[in-house]
């Protein structure tokens, strides 16, 4: 289950902090973007090597530098030295099977957070790994892959748009965090859309293939839950956190994303416990089905058993059978087997059986 | 499930502040209606401009100001603005989908709480979200739609009955709360009445409408359930809360209305638990249904098989089969077959199968 | 459901504080019982007018004035006044559908606790509010209706038995208290016994009748269980309470109180799973009931069906049928049937279906 | 249920703190047996009376006296008396349905805690009382009966086995408890063994004994559970008491003692979950059983059932009925029989029902 | 159940602190080894005699001794007195039974913690005790036999490989513990490929075998959880512990730990509602399969019912039955047969039931 444990087998007992990359390497080459602005100017670049990004560090422009794919060890290094990372930073860099969480180090914080998107083909949600480290006056994001759910906010700070020009680094890992949170209420959504599309389905035609569909977006509303839960915990940290590496004006933001990611969070369990429901439901369908076959043919099936047995009294062969001599009687025969049938069958519609 | 979030797509990865309004419009303009007043006098009017509502907002006077549609973000801004809001205050004002919360701001406190009402025809209960900010010398309510159930207040308030016009901003804010809390558990116990209407059909019968209806019930009592549980942590929040917006006389109100919200919640488990019951004895009332059909039917079946067997050996072609030819074989063949059917049903009786 | 809420339609929106008495006039006018006592005299009396009661009020004595129904809002509003109750505990003592709570008064305490008593006719257990109000050196109860659990008290402090002459008003409330408690625990045991009792009939003989009274069980239990956790609660907080109103030599009483109150807890918890195992039983008896119903009914069926094939064999009406014509044949057939069914019931005997 | 409280009847509204003894009288005569020792000597003796063992109170030497027998209310009133015991601790002494607790009183603590014993007549365990009161320099045990768990703790007294003949009164206390404690980890391994033991028979042959006998094992694994619960609780308070009654050597013994019924209170928990296991694998094991037998027997009426047909369809007695005239007809007949026979038997194997 | 418990039924009642070995001698002889290193150099020996390794213990270089066998008390006794031990801390070290824990004493820690390791043969996870004492400048390290997990740690020591070899004892300890959490992470997820691996049968082929394998694994799990559950409270104590034995710059290692066995405990759980699933889903597919049959044989006996009943109707012996006698009656006979059985099986079908 490459979805829980990243943890390579050659890596059991290794030094604690040696650079190992755990994951599927997602790119050819690693990407080094960086954007660098404040409210007067922006200056958008791609670094060929790392040390080309370091003099954007000290200054006091914002400077975003974003990684793509992180199996490229010694870059992680390189980058972890000239940032003066903690070696076991850089491991959780590399190793993509992480559990979101946050850090708190002397002069930054470190994050790790999942970005998440539905895979049509596969049919189940893709989690990429995403670390943050929030510097003073950068910051270095992370990413498995090139592509992100990112460009909005790149949008915003090209086109100056809303406050995210003029305020400082802290704002702009809150807007990439609440991009992402964002991108999981929309996974939800979708996802809840297609639960709730089902529901009619359930108790009217309940196939196989149903069940599989509920037991899917079971596992894949509770992958979700396991991504965005922690991302909840550390953001309530983070808005309660006493450094200076959060300006005061950011910490009412990071409230409001927290209402959004517990909302998120109830949201899931509402469909979790909807889909629970479901199961029930199909069960009930299930047996209703079966229920029905099984009664309407078990009814069907006394009503010839009488007259069956009649016919075998007449299939006897007594000598002295006298009602077989009698002119009408296999009329008279018919006739009864006509009201023992319309005596049960109106037996049944009476108690409600049929 | 418009009713779970209401984040429009077009603003994944918005800036946060920006005002996008997301709902369903349900008024053609925004209206707005004051009223002022002190235990001396009393001033009701509709504005058409929020500008002449500001110099209200600094006398001494109680000033409740009531805007109800939030679609005109226009608006909205406008009166951010003349009263201080911070934009995110703005932006959950627009944003109808919003968990209740309470918010501390400096100058005021910032309240979301569902009013809810159920809709006949579409048979579920429908939440409209109203924003409160309570400032020292007003109070702003934003409802979504003409129409809420605040009458009584505004009733008690013209009349002078009761304490309400003695009292400052922060009694009207609660009278406003009680109120909703007061509709809650209305709309609870009509629900609940209809729970315990159903319980004596469950068992004797159970049709699949009923369970349907259980579903619904069990649907609608988790949407209220999710209302009412945010409320009522603000509510404890807010009666505990050390600041000099809510007077000290008020606070015992307040945990007033908190000992009936935990109550609410209490009697809303309590159905749930009932509903759970119900749907166990639903299925205990289908199986039962089900099992007594197929037992009747089975010993039905199991009377006549042994019958019908002995009416075949009579049935064979053996040319010396000497009971045939007796005289009264054919009778005594009839005396055989009641005596086994008479012997079978005996059986049955004496083992408590009948 | 009468039993959760009492709330009147009418009273929704109204101002809070306001008296409506809220539930079911259980008297036709309400009565002041006073009893007055000191270790040296006692004084029993019951008043017209509350105004009477008042010079007790701040005697040194201990002064126990009991108020039979809580109708008569004028009557309580009265005694409100002279003892200088906020408008909300008057409001809560005419609302007989409150929640037990404890409140901290500057001067006194204000409970709330639930006396229950069993209703044979009804089947099920009927409540009763008590409010008491503990003042320095008075105790004001309040009850929906005359009749109580208090008479042992009475006696206690008429015959001067134990340590409740010697000793103050806290050491009353903490004896009221004790015998409301002592008598949950004797419905709990009342109770339990009846549970117990079902529990052989259940596997043997699990009748729908048996499945209503588990489920009235059930909830009896929960009703019980809803009243003793809060005030359980309150009796803790009690037990702890810095106040000069209870004397440090009654907290140990208290605690021993609340020893028992979790005690009794603890034992309807035990009762509530000894039902649900009840109800696995009763689901289990049915089952096994029905499948041995059809286990022996279809085991019967498949014994005869070969015979009957074969006699339906030699029912053929073949031209050339060799067995038909021999001597023997129709015996030797009876003998193929014996054997066979002899051999079908040990087959079923040795594999362990009979 | 005698197991749960022991509160007669008569008691109820009694006045707290009077002796009334409840339960079961186990023993005709209450015996007094006294042990003092300090590191150089020994005595050990029978008293008729208490007022004997009063001088032994104060020596500096450890005294520890046991009571069996606590019906005699007297007696257990002289004891409370000579040692300064609070009237609740006398009343909690004679009430043997106590819930195991700790209570703090200046001058000693006092404990109740229960021994278990499996009776195997009864196929029950049962409970007895013990309550401890543990002061500066004596240690007071009262028991239900005669006979106990404590003799390998004398035997190491006399003997001066290990360290118990070094310290005080507070490493006595803690040796007994540890020995209670180590005896309900004895019995919980036994009813484990048997537990264990079954497993294999459940699936095979689920009969309803089996069952009674689950259902009796989770029955005693919940009494053990409650009793042993509350005193993992206390020894947890005990352990981290600020007391001098307690020396601090003793601590890490105490917490050891913590550590042991913390693992107890677990392995109970696996048991409680492996008997749940055990429940649902019977009911799996029933339905298979059952349905195997079902499966079977349809499948064989099956076969017969077409097989019936075709002998009727050669029953008719139509005129010109071509076949019944051939020489082989009836040979062919039987031939058409088998092949289908065949065929059918063929087609569940292919489909794997057989 | 050995798995649990490991008192030995003699040492009920024995002296606490008594040295009783506890468990299953798995080595002949222990054997004492010793790594003590520093920054420049490293000795590794083997002990005959535990005497040899105290000069080691106060040496500013790490010392690290590791004992394989611990049912030999009186090496341990020696050992324990060498070093200081507190007697509990021998005796647990003896009994193999403890739960993981930590215990603080003044001048070490003490840690107990499983190795676990899954036994083919048996088909179940081994747990071996591994007892931990961490003094300022010494290691002790107590396992049950020969062969560990920590051969990799070993080789770092000895290749100078990492930060092992300059940094103190409490990073080693660390590293110890480090390896043991991966291993059973390793662990885990070679049972989950396994669970996951039956996933696919379940629905299609739910053999007993199959429920069996599911019960195995789930009392796997549940028994590593056992394992971690206590060992992860322990590591969050221990990153937490204000204590001079870890060095601050282990901290950050221990926190890391703490994160590794978080998700360790999170994906066992996420295994264990997997294995849930999995029953849920086999008691679906069993029902299912048996209903799939029931279903196709009742339809196939309900075809032929009437068709049998109108073969018994021309079987009878009337004298007048008109249909007999025409010449293609016998040809219409089986034309009728066949509509009947055409019309059945099409109705049948358009209801699904086939």
């Amino acid at each position: 289950m490459a979805r829980f444990f990243k943890k390579k087998d050659a890596s059991i007992g290794s030094a604690p902090g040696s650079l190992i990359f755990i994951g599927t390497q997602k790119v050819d080459h690693s990407k080094i973007r960086v954007i660098d602005y404040d409210p007067n100017g922006l200056q958008e670049l791609e670094l060929e090597n790392i040390r080309d990004g370091v003099p954007f560090k000290d200054t006091q422009t914002v400077t975003w530098i974003n990684i793509d794919g992180v199996h490229d060890t010694e870059l992680i290094k390189n980058i972890g030295d000239s940032f003066g990372l903690h070696p076991l930073v850089m491991e959780d860099i590399v190793n993509t099977g992480q559990r979101p969480k946050m850090e708190e180090y002397d002069d930054y914080l470190f994050f790790i957070i999942k970005m998440l998107r539905f895979d049509k083909e596969k049919q189940m949600i893709i989690g990429e790994q995403l670390s943050m480290v929030l510097g003073k006056t950068f910051l270095l994001t992370f990413q498995e892959q090139i592509g992100d759910v990112f460009e909005p906010v790149r949008d915003r700070i090209r086109k100056a748009k809303g406050r995210i020009r003029g305020t400082g680094i802290d704002y702009l890992a809150y807007a990439l965090l609440d991009t992402i949170i964002d991108n999981y209420i929309h996974i939800i959504e979708r996802m809840g859309e297609q639960i709730e599309c089902i529901e009619d389905d359930i108790l009217d035609n309940p196939t196989p293939e149903l069940l599989q569909k509920i037991n899917l977006y079971k596992r894949e509303m509770n992958y979700i839950r396991k991504s965005i839960r922690p991302a909840r915990e550390f953001i309530q940290r983070l808005a309660n956190l006493d450094t200076d590496l959060i300006a005061e004006t950011t910490t009412p933001f990071l409230k409001d994303l927290l209402d959004l990611s517990t909302q998120a969070v109830e949201v899931i369990d509402t469909y979790r416990d909807m889909l629970t429901d479901h199961l029930n439901i199909y069960h009930t369908g299930i047996t209703n089905k079966l229920n029905e076959i099984m009664k309407v043919l078990t009814i069907f099936s006394a009503i010839f058993i009488p007259l069956t047995f009649i016919a075998g009294i007449y299939g006897t062969n007594f000598e002295y059978l006298p009602e077989l001599h009698y002119r009408y009687s296999y009329f008279i025969f018919w006739g009864i087997l006509l009201v023992v049938a319309v005596v049960m069958v109106n037996f049944f519609r009476r108690r409600n059986w049929l």
